[in-house]
């Protein structure tokens, strides 16, 4: 089994990429150093967590189980991650390992940033959305009542451990959102692998497991590519957030009620793809088959209606990757090429979202 | 006025040290782009906010002050200035100022590097300790009921301004336990600097403003010099823990009640430089000529009675800096040289420390 490997500031982090990593004790042992304390939600780990424990009973990691849910992601949770580890004398030499989705992801990372300035973490994703985003790249976080995602830190996995086989038991929803984000990664920069997904999109939405690993192991290699190039988000990273200035203003118009974030993004992603093709940037062909991958993998491309144009531009210019109070969008030029711009005029975007 | 620079991983902090720059405005402006909040605390503020507020008027930052003392440095304190920057809509171009000494320094240091995953701080450091120490390096952080700074970042300041004059204002008593980190640059790597501490003690008790701007110039420059060499902690900044491992074995045997973190500093350079003599590294002359320094400040250098040498031991075992069980020493071979040792013979030292 190869090794992706991802190269940052700070070192490097091995990513494994498998069908039943979960129950390999070998695949683990050869990942890590030792295995203190796994972060986890009560959903994951009753599907995962005794097999993993298994697979780590050289160690006898202790654990933490918290409730799964967006609700999770608080500084409470945090905190009681720290404590936890404080109360079981974790040194500068532990590792936590997160086991769950993106909440999880991040919130354990963030513990693990935090503890003593910074022990390790071992990412174990179990979403799609966790497996091909937020899992790589070292951004971690929790909310704060004013805003998602207002506190974190950068903070680098010493490995990321993904088995493809436990999105068999990601509920239909979930699964399919994460779609989302795959798709993101063919349209602004990988027209071979958008054409692969639409050729594949059936067996893909089956889960075939051979399906699933190609899949997660092309999207992974280009968030690695993307990241590397742009630790710390100045360039190229700020294109992985195609369609999301667009999803953030309709997450908050609906309070993250309504939408689960990569449903946000895929509407996000069809207004982002008709205003390119509106501003003379995109042939209105290539943005209608973008339009069409989402739609046949059963993702909604249709701002909802309770979200006034209005309303969008106002959060669009709140929108905290502004810069100077100037909305900043990703566009595409083709599917497979995307670009950002802060010079979006706001009244032609108020008069395309009133088409 | 020249600058120190101190450069990083991320960039520069530009170091400026000098006499009234709180009354400066032109000195912020050449180092600010804005100033968005400037967090600080009772006593601090009663002298220096409002002087610094003039100095900072073309940005109007917002403030928040909080009680003094270690009391201060909990997670709901850092929750609070985070909120603080959310209420007043901080985005990722602004920049927290720290006013105080390093309990302020480290919250309103971590605070910034946690805030939307990293904001700029600029620390300006009102006690002798916070000058020559604590506020160059970028380590902030704050405390768990289970233990002191158990939680932070890595967060290089932005700038550092240093006004010496804020020294004067400055408790008797802070102001002598500042010396002790001054005294410990010149006892592991400047023989010279210790020299011209000891001829100039009577000057440096008086607070005689060339004398302060002189010596935390040359302290700085060392801080500087050991954390370029090494940014992360590995070897060159562990030298700093000189004196540290037996001062936090009498701070938490005394559960930080009794003695101020430099002066249980003293104590625990005099016991290491002592216990450097036992072992045969260091003559025991000059030994005494550090101890001689210390009690020339008035700094205390006896064990306290109360924490028997059993007690120091268990402690010591217990630190942090440890590695695999095994004590972490950082001893002195002559006045301006040390390295680090983890080959400590307990019996030895429990011997030693019952002599």
């Amino acid at each position: 089994m190869p090794f992706l490997e991802l190269n940052h500031a700070k070192g490097q982090c091995r990513i494994q990429i498998g069908r039943g990593l979960v129950d390999q004790p070998q695949a683990w042992q050869r990942q890590l150093d030792s295995a203190t304390l796994v972060v986890t939600d009560h959903t994951v780990a009753g599907f995962y967590l005794e097999r993993l424990q298994q697979s780590l009973a050289a160690w006898s990691p202790a654990t933490i189980s918290l409730p799964p849910g967006e609700e999770t992601k608080t500084l409470a949770n945090w905190q009681a991650v720290l404590e936890k580890l404080a109360a079981i004398g974790a040194q500068r030499d532990a590792t936590v390992l997160a086991l769950g989705g993106g909440v999880i992801g991040d919130l354990a990372g963030f513990a693990a940033a935090s503890y003593m300035r910074g022990i390790r973490v071992v990412q174990v994703p179990t979403t799609l959305l966790a497996q091909v985003d937020a899992s790589i790249g070292g951004k971690t976080g929790v909310n704060l009542p004013a805003g998602k995602n207002l506190v974190g830190a950068f903070h680098q996995p010493h490995a990321v451990m993904i088995d493809v086989t436990t999105l068999t038991t990601l509920s239909e929803r979930d699964y399919i959102a994460g779609l989302a984000e795959v798709v993101k990664y063919g349209a602004i920069r990988d027209a071979g692998f958008f054409d692969w997904l639409s050729s594949h999109a059936a067996g893909l939405l089956d889960r075939e497991p051979q399906l699933l690993e190609e899949m997660v192991q092309r999207a992974v290699a280009h968030k690695i590519e993307v990241v590397e190039s742009d630790e710390l988000e100045a360039g190229q990273r700020a294109l992985l957030n195609f369609g999301h200035t667009f999803a953030h203003a309709i997450e908050t118009a609906t309070d993250y009620q309504h939408y689960r974030h990569g449903e946000a993004v895929a509407i996000g992603m069809h207004l982002a793809a008709r205003f390119s093709a509106r501003l003379g940037l995109l042939d209105a062909a290539q943005a209608e088959r973008l339009t069409q991958l989402l739609v046949a993998f059963g993702l909604p491309v249709s701002r909802p209606a309770q979200v006034t144009p209005e309303t969008m531009v106002r959060h669009m210019r709140l929108d905290k990757k502004n810069r100077a109070g100037r909305i900043r969008l990703i566009l595409l030029s083709s599917i497979g090429q995307a670009s950002i711009t802060d010079t979006i005029d706001e009244f032609t975007l108020l008069e395309f979202l009133n088409e």
